[in-house]
């Protein structure tokens, strides 16, 4: 998340409690996860195996638990549970915030755009030109949704990431969510789907992109352009579709994937790895190219005659022994 | 769609500025996609492969792009898009509308019939006697609904096909759906659920068929008497589900297919063929009859161990060479 | 279902016309079902299979459709349609009510708690300290909710159970549910779900349990403390989940079945029979142990080369024969 001004770390570090170890003078301008990073942003640290990565990305800052040293230009903020401070500067830097009425006051709609009966529309939410949002469809805070763009009812936009910290005593933490779902121009979302915001990113559903009902798109994914997804897909947290990208009904996506521009994914397969596109098609689950998928089904419906065979074969074989 | 009144192909012509071959008398009662035709019918044709199933169709009139021979008692309207002049059409006749309240005034609800706080009824909805539908369910426009049908909550009945026209520069337009959704009497729908309307048809739910939570019901698909549907289940647009089939949890069926009546689908079966029924039980993705699918299934438990023999042997064989 | 105050047999049997057998100044205090009784029980029996354990469960008095011996203490209730008398009774104690506003006057709602607008609260629900309910969700009747617990939009809770009685003539009767679905604390329930209440008991999501978007949990259902449930998963009835259970994606479990503490299922596992927990991790539909499914899949994929050769080997052997 971009944050509304920039602060340098000795600020942050006041508003937290923070000692500060390096160059308390950097100035820290977003909020962000460890796995998408730029100059000027602040994450944290609480797993030993991500300190060389999280240290020397081009992160400016980095909430930590014990003392190390601190590269130039960078500054470490020392805490006892980077985690919740973290959350704590989420939360101050976007409090959770709850709607009064049908239509935020602090919403923006471009012209020609109808909000039927029922829709409800956030805080700081912003609509383009000619767009329908149909009846009792939720868009929560700071959705951004371009031109021509047609949401179908009892869709929710926004959520937060199902996404947790889990603590030494097997109990759940939530994520405060801070990210948005940003949808461009000419997409259609059917009814009864659900699109969950970026953790610390945005969520994207590309240009004239259309999915069909009850589709779940989780925190952080990134859909490209002119992609097609049918009923009932569900897509993990921060995977990436790419543009002219075909799902059929049912399929799942694991997290943090990539699915290449073109590809063509059969309905009902589990996608568990990253696939290339090009017009190739997959089918399975776990998913592989779709000939291939299409040769073992041929197999597997040959097996049980097969094996009668082979174990005819096996006692045939311990008699002459 | 029917209608609401008749037309000549000439008056026809002249709202879009079409030019006519054949006879411009016959009279237009319908519009119709070409699967599903009757004398009366308007229809469109842009791809050859159909041309001449539209023209000897029981179609009265034809949207084409280029010149050719008509039949007698026929039009022929030659225009450069007839995709595009019958979504033209399409719009003149069932405008969109959108509901600026909880209830339309053009909806017809029977006598006992409940509509709960936060329901949505659209324009020309019918409902018949002692129906409940649920708090925040959305009823679309010209949907018809029976006697004592009950609907729960965050449900979504009528919202447009999936159904797009594939653009040169593969983008999607979308058709405009003038079809309905038909409930008869005695359904239970449960929450959660999509029932989108037909493209230009019916989608149906006939008498008496109970359906769980979550299920998505694709446009024009037919549902017989007395079926089963089980939770989070799929049917795509145009299927026909015939009477006292039953259906598990999580089943995927196919566009465009028949399941025969008395049929039984288990639990995450994947349908991608017509299916007989008289009883006959399916399991597996894709489906197969369920004795069998035991049979492979059986088999591939034992498989990984009789790869481990075979491989013994191959390398048994290998050494005598 | 506990009811409001105690009854004597003879009470009972007045209200719906039945003759007693066995003593009619047993007092009733719960209405059941057959698989989940205590002292106090009313319980109905149609099925001759179930005569034995229903007489000689805990129940204190039953429905039955035919004179048989009572044993001490308790009481049979004798009419024509058990289940339906056991229906009317459960429509007497429990009426159907529907909301005439947003938020019932008979809600209890505790200190802090947030009730976002469209959000609708049914009859007798208790809500308790510092929760949120989202836009557009619904809580229906007699539904119980602990502290800290989030709900995300166009939730349902508390719809009735998919359960029905089947008709000599195959047509469905719904049973009348009268359970409640009881949230406890800190638990988080994603946008989108439906949590069906129990047809004569509690559906329970226990302490700290998170819970993705889309998820279905059927009547009845009791899940444990901490467990983690992914996007698009669906819960059968009466099913047990324990502590500690991580559920992935997509995956359905069957009715009436036990999770293992700890167990991990992974995306699109299909579960048909209770398992074992303890960290041990499934896959597959049907589900296996992931280790075997890993293997099966590993031979699967080199099944349709070994074929290959195996029709290769059998050709040879009959050329020589």
């Amino acid at each position: 998340m971009k944050l509304e001004q920039s602060y340098t770390v000795a600020q942050i570090a006041e508003l937290i409690g923070a000692k500060v170890i390096g160059d308390s003078s950097v100035l820290i301008t977003h909020l962000n996860e460890i796995h998408k990073v730029c100059k000027g942003s602040l994450i944290f640290l609480d797993n030993e195996k991500y300190a060389s990565q999280a240290i020397y990305s081009s992160a400016s800052a980095i909430l930590v638990n014990k003392e190390m040293e601190c590269p130039a230009n960078k500054a470490l903020l020392l805490v006892e549970n980077p985690f919740e401070k973290y959350n704590d500067l989420a939360l101050m830097f976007r409090p959770k915030s709850f709607l009064q009425g049908q239509i935020s006051p602090t919403a923006q709609l471009g012209e020609g755009t109808v909000i039927a009966y029922g829709a409800i529309i956030g805080n700081h939410v912003k609509i383009g030109k000619r767009c329908v949002i149909h009846a009792n469809t939720v868009i929560l805070d700071y959705t951004v949704i371009g031109d021509d763009v047609e949401i179908y009812p009892n869709t929710t936009l926004g959520s937060d990431a199902f996404y947790y910290h889990v603590n030494p005593d097997k109990s759940y933490d939530p994520w405060h969510s801070i990210g948005r779902v940003v949808v461009e121009d000419q997409v259609r979302i059917g009814a009864g789907c659900t699109i969950d915001r970026g953790v610390s990113g945005d969520t994207v559903i590309g240009l004239g992109t259309k999915i069909d009902n009850q589709v779940h798109v989780g925190h952080g994914v990134v859909i490209g352009k002119h992609c097609l997804i049918a009923a009932q897909t569900g897509i993990a947290g921060k995977t990436t579709i790419q543009d002219y990208v075909t799902i059929y009904g049912q399929v799942g996506i694991s997290k943090g994937l990539v699915i290449g521009e073109g590809a063509i994914i059969f309905a009902q397969t589990g996608v568990s790895k990253s696939i290339p596109g090009g017009g190739k098609k997959y089918l399975g689950s776990p998913a592989a190219d779709a000939i291939q998928t299409f040769k073992e089904l041929a197999a597997i419906r040959r097996l049980p005659e097969m094996m009668k065979k082979w174990d005819k074969m096996i006692d045939q074989s311990e008699d002459k022994e």
